[in-house]
């Protein structure tokens, strides 16, 4: 009876085509039409709740709910307080560990490996490989993320959103990939690309504040390959186009990423203040770069900071900055209709150890090992999501971009002619544990498939073993921090891993990937 | 005029000889004495506060505070809920959560790096290389934890308490070495004093419920080597003597360690409530066996256990047991006047994965890396511990011994004819961050001193490299999981490390390590 009631539900679905949490057609990856199936019943009783709650929620406030995501760099899984790391690890950030016991914590995020792939996921909610972009962008490249991808902040627009973002676009230098382009009334952004940035900054510092200063050999590799690292930053406004930042535009120092940072949260909070009363909501978008590798003059000798990591005064900065967010929210009166999202783009980057990032986890940014994408996270919105949680269940930042076009009531203007693999997680922000609407994950490293995730297991993949996972297969649940391959125990679980992969192909066929504008990048690009 | 003050009230705690935290004599380790030079102004105020608090408490129940130490077998740092564990790994422990942030919670506690030693460390406060003891006993071993040292449960019924234990002595099979000889009023006790008993357990049981049953040539095994395995459980009554445990000695089933660990909890609350309204404050030390590598038959198929991993089941078992005990203390009306301490004896034991304790730490249970030692601990006490504390502090096992004695106001009764490592917490518990009185660890596995931490700095002590610390020099601050060596950055830190080494072992020279009974037990000893 179960079995006939659920195959009813299954062929109302595969009649009414995909579901996203609304209900508009769009294309999901296949492991996820399967899944949805097999809950169909539950999850609409589910969306009835949800969607009581947002209405509840529009009548009081007379708009959709306000989005902020601020995606942060570098920032590995164990370095927050709440987590073990914050000020015991000598970078104390009250204000973060506020933001997760007064909303949600996730022990079980997910973002892509690096930096570039995680703001195309994040901004199209899609992996990076169906972009057409797959890998980090370094200063001088002149490709980026297509303007044929749709971003969340387009989405957003035709939703009758503002929307803004500041901070660390790496998405593309050219103008036609720029974010005023891409969907974006105002941004703020481009200044310290990529690394080689920071290194130049670093250089021009002869206080010694940075562990590089005085490189050897720096100036004269500049002269020898002829390049220019200098990179200026831009304001940019849609249908206006781009303007250098005045006073940090090309001009390098040590100062220049905290002026940077600073400036964005007053710009940031000045516009909040500016839209809090608007009749539409907002979006924003705060890619904050500089928690990576940089330096905080104000902070550096602040009590508690480990001063043989630059990184943690920076940390403590960036804490100032999002309580001045909060603050910003609470005094408009408009955090209950203001979900928060906190969460980092990657792993540690021990590369520049010991002004780095750290996590308790195997591997570390750019590895598809737990420790390069596995990320703290947190959601906050008061009333809305209740205190103290810290659900079992994962998700993934691609999510993001679906779960904002269904709080905007957009996620029929999601194009239906690509694969989305975001999953709408309203459900798992507002009705809490176990309403992950994700039980999968495929992570990629620019085009290779490197592991796969299904319900508690992770594979490896690795041809070069004839397809048989051996030791690298992990109960990734029990065992996060990928010590104990465990291929007996679970051998059970390998057909449903290859089941998926292929529903997964059958998307790709059907709806094959943006084949990339330039040839791949390279595999030495540097990770930033 | 700062340094002649420290001057001249380092000479007063000269002249007064080495102080507790109430003043009276006794002998610490080196390095803490000269900690406490440095400090002595300021803990002078601090010791001022916290007998205040103690006096008020007094007061007001009328006698010396209760005190439960809690002792658990292989839960690693990162297995309990508030790290990243419990239900998030299979084993939903919510009890331990709710006491952990209903009191402090510590992510820096050490324990010795196996099961007797952290016994000894715990009864003693002294590190077992002092005591002649100092590796794991395994079952038929005729040596034990001598007589001549002195147990918290000895001081703390010189000083008028109930004192009581329940669970895994594992400190003597020996009458002379038993509970009941060694300061306990009553014990419940000695019922799996290690592995082999497990396994028989595991092969007598023929349900497919251990991971070992039906280990093949077992049988065959025993009848060669002619060794009697099965150890009887006993109840000990302080000048009584023992007595078997009826229907649990010597009979070995898989349910045995369930039926133990209730019938513990039913003793347990029973005994509190009887001493409850009794004029003495009362003791007790449970050290819950059974979380190693057992399985619950109660909980084996509840909703959230980890099949995979029997030792979840005992764990939810276990935390429905502190749950009752909580609920004792708050019915009996004494929570208020009640220290309750959790904490692991050591990290997990891998060898019997998937049905095995975890952490995130490098290494395991017999190693002196972070992840055999470093264990999660929480201290409850409502109304005088403030709730949801983190501190940064780091403090040992040993710290509970002299701890305990404080609080009975019995730190004179802690002999001065020998060293105790353990160092007074009174203040980390009621004054909190940045109280603990500790700065330093000796890490010793058995004679061998294997590590040192002095401030946030641990060196790995390898005396083939010649003295020099090279990769195995790590911030554990910084660098918990022990991933980045750095000689460089911390060249500074070797000369204290080398100077506090050298105070420890003028200690020694002082007062002599009692020595063993009989030739030390051998490298191959099983941790359990």
């Amino acid at each position: 009876m179960k079995t006939c009631l659920s195959v009813a539900l299954g062929m109302i679905v595969l009649l009414l085509g995909p579901l996203g949490g609304t209900g508009f057609a769009f294309q999901p990856d296949g492991p996820f039409l399967a899944y949805q199936e097999r809950n169909a019943a539950q999850w609409a009783k589910d969306d009835e709740q949800i969607a009581a709650k947002l209405d509840a929620l529009q009548k009081r406030f007379g708009k959709r709910p306000n989005i902020i995501y601020i995606l942060t760099d570098d920032i590995g899984w164990g370095e927050l307080g709440w987590q073990g790391g914050g000020r015991h690890r000598g970078a104390p950030t009250p204000t973060l560990d506020k933001l997760a016991f007064e909303g949600m914590r996730f022990w079980s995020a997910y973002a892509e490996p690096s930096c570039t792939p995680t703001r195309i996921a994040l901004m199209t909610g899609r992996h990076p490989v169906r972009t057409g972009l797959l890998s980090v962008l370094w200063p001088g490249q002149t490709d980026g993320l297509s303007p044929d991808e749709t971003t969340i902040a387009e989405i957003l627009s035709d939703a009758d959103y503002h929307t803004a973002m500041w901070g660390k676009w790496h998405l593309g230098d050219e103008p036609q990939f720029a974010p005023e382009n891409q969907g974006f009334d105002y941004a703020y952004y481009g200044l310290f690309n990529g690394a080689p940035d920071w290194w130049q900054a670093s250089y021009e510092d002869k206080t010694g504040t940075f562990p590089f200063a005085d490189f050897p050999g720096y100036d004269e590799y500049l002269a020898r390959t002829g390049i220019d690292l200098s990179i200026g930053g831009y304001t940019g406004e849609k249908g206006k186009g781009r303007k250098p930042i005045e006073g940090l535009a090309g001009e390098l120092s040590p100062e220049r990423q905290e002026a940077f940072e600073n400036a964005s949260i007053e710009q940031m909070t000045a516009w909040i203040k500016d839209k809090a009363t608007s009749d539409k909501p907002f979006f924003v978008y705060w890619a904050s770069y500089a928690l990576q590798i940089s330096a905080s003059q104000e902070f550096l000798n602040a009590p508690g900071v480990d001063k043989n990591n630059r990184q943690a005064s920076f940390m403590v900065l960036h804490n100032k900055h999002v309580q001045m967010l909060l603050d910003t929210l609470k005094e408009e009166g408009i955090a209950e209709n203001t979900l928060v999202v906190w969460i980092s783009d990657n792993g540690p980057m021990y590369a520049f150890w010991p002004t780095s990032g750290y996590t308790l986890l195997r591997g570390s940014k750019g590895d598809v090992l737990e420790g390069g994408v596995r990320v703290p996270a947190m959601a906050w919105w008061p009333g809305m999501i209740a205190p103290g949680q810290d659900p079992d269940d994962f998700w993934h930042v691609t999510d993001l971009f679906t779960t904002a076009a269904r709080l905007a009531g957009a996620t029929d203007k999601i194009p239906s002619d690509r694969v989305t693999d975001g999953i709408d997680q309203t459900g798992l922000f507002l009705l809490g544990d176990g309403h992950s609407r994700r039980n999968y994950i495929f992570y990629y490293s620019g085009d290779h498939l490197g592991a796969i995730r299904y319900e508690d297991f992770k594979i490896h993949v690795k041809a070069a073993h004839g397809g048989l996972p051996g030791m690298d297969f992990y109960n990734i649940r029990r065992d996060p921090g990928e010590k104990y391959g465990q291929l007996y125990p679970a051998l059970f679980a390998v057909t449903p891993v290859q089941l998926i992969l292929r529903q997964h192909k059958g998307q790709i066929a059907k709806f094959p990937h943006r084949p990339p504008d330039a040839p791949e990048g390279s595999e030495l690009t540097p990770h930033d």
